[in-house]
């Protein structure tokens, strides 16, 4: 692979940070050979989906990957899955809230990742970081882009694969909310996806296909 | 609705008991006048689909509501979609265990229940109970039998409505647990559990519509 | 043992109920022989222990054990130790906040609960239902009551025991709040309530002795 | 302040590593002016309390921070609290498991800390890291040791100031954790343990003392 695009989302929700974008802002200008473009993009349903696929278009990226921020993780999720609904808890930084629409109304009802999520769970992990695959995005602007990404790559741009990772809050996040509250540094996040996004680039698919990381419920 | 029928898990990953079946043997023999089919089904990929489908053919109910347990939940859960995956972090109860499979190979990769989630988490909550819309039903044998039930509902059974609900543990499973895993006994598993189907029988859907259910990342 | 003192506190950080009292008016009016006196007791700092000390001296109960609410624990928990510290991260009901205040000038850091704390908890469990020693009664009037129910019967009533229980929130109080937070039904938080004084009222003493219930911290 | 005597814990239950220790071994030489002493001893009963009292006689420090391990806590919380009991969960390192058994016969039921422990918590967060003042050390070795400590101060040692701080896992030992387990890098652990050793170097005692830090039960 030549080229990743990497976006980040910009801070809601009363945040005065998103660590989405700070640790993508963090990452290398190459991993694995491949060129890291690097878009912040904001956390807006309509917006968002438009500035990505301009991007697309514009970087003819070999790879789509979308980062968002899911407080109260403590650790890197690499998405498994993208739904196709919109059910906004609360407004986004357009005032949109959606709530129980669908985000294509000629979508299918959800897409899988098409970029190794095993393999990129796997690569973390090899490096001492925990990582998980997380087998729902929300339904909020983050499901939203990465149902986005899949259904443009799948419609107009074949053969760019598309993916999502959640990061956890960094810790000044945390510091007034209730104890218990994980975090991780902005450097860990970073590493953390540097690792995710080496296995993309370097067609780790299969390398974790035999490890059972489901749930048990 | 005339016929509703109910289905809960037998026990599995080493519990003694299932809430899930349990709860449900609890239930009254009607619910705002349909009558309750309970059904029983092994924690097994491939049989508890076969049974379910003997089962919609031989009751014909105008809905078909299973039953699992998902432990360390702290509420009853209405799952909002299934997906086409089977990822099983440990052997079933036949010793199956599928790892990255698709649970048809010609289904779509999910499906949203059919039956009104929103109004039964509300209806659930009216009577002071907690309860919550979850977005994903796990990989393992819960969310296979929701993604079949809807299957089969699609295909073979058109006007039966498909849904899946998780319980928590019944506090006798957490006595040997680590402190803080959350539990909440079977009568009132049972009374959560008609609550949310009552607002199927009585043709909730829409009574919650415009409620934001969703999440915040 | 003839009587048992039982005291539940009022509601208190803008909730509407008490789950401790509540659970406490359930209780049967005789637990193994012994009378049951139960008082509600206002979540004030100062009042709660005047109050407290003269239904010791007019009830002369042979053991005083108050119960109060920890939201967000998911059982019982028996408290092991109290400590001379007041540190009100809200006001209490009569609008005092003591921050960084000692409870008794000339009381000890801290004191043992008199009860058979191990006995207490190995009885709920042995009933199916979870319960845990705890280490902390936190610095609230939940601490500062069980602080004044030992200094009392240390230095005014010799021979009268004293302890202190945390309940969950019920189910009602956590509908509105963030999902996973567990709760209770009074009715089991009563009957835990009732197995762990009935160990006060056996003389249970010594019977877990040996069982190990601490941390590994 | 001239000197401080920083201890950790070496690995126990099972982990390779300790990041109480590891975390003190990244600490300047020198805080605020004064000389850092670290000193690794054993998760050990009996040979820790040994160990710190020949260290505080060879060193003669202003003051000792002795450091350990809660596994499953987000951040550094600084304990407000060391109890006359020892409740192992688990044999220490030596295979010593001490159950309901008081640490110094002729001690107090708890010993408060006495170095200025809501200063530290408010230096740490003023660096923008979470931390949170603890009103439970446990009843192991970490409870033990800070225990210990403040016995030695107070009768062999006066003017020697004592307390104790709990770390989180540093990531690598969450990899195979459940999902949800928070953990700290080492680098950010030490940085805590930094700002809160410089508050108890700069004589920070007051400076928090009328910020509420306590609990609501």
């Amino acid at each position: 692979m030549d080229t990743i695009l990497v976006t980040g989302f910009d801070p809601f929700g009363g945040e005065s940070v998103n660590p989405a974008f700070e640790a993508v802002k963090l990452l290398p200008e190459t991993i694995a050979g491949a060129r890291i473009v690097k878009l912040e993009i904001p956390t807006v349903f309509t917006r968002s989906a438009e500035l990505l696929e301009r991007a697309i278009e514009g970087e003819r990226p070999d790879a789509v990957i979308c980062v968002g921020q899911a407080g109260g993780r403590s650790a890197l999720t690499v998405e498994q899955v993208a739904v196709n609904l919109a059910e906004a808890r609360i407004p986004d930084n357009d005032g949109e809230q959606p709530i129980g629409q669908p985000l294509r109304a000629d979508g299918p009802a959800a897409y899988f990742a098409t970029v190794p999520v095993k393999a990129m769970v796997a690569n973390v992990r090899a490096h001492h970081l925990p990582a998980f695959v997380s087998y729902t995005a929300g339904t909020y602007v983050c499901n939203s882009i990465m149902y986005h990404a899949l259904y443009l790559c799948e419609r107009r741009f074949p053969g760019v694969r598309a993916g999502f990772m959640h990061v956890p809050y960094e810790p000044g996040q945390v510091v007034d909310k209730p104890e218990g509250t994980p975090s991780m540094p902005l450097e860990t996040i970073a590493r953390s996806l540097e690792y995710a996004i080496e296995a993309v680039v370097s067609g780790g698919a299969g390398t974790a296909d035999g490890e059972a990381m489901g749930t048990t419920h």
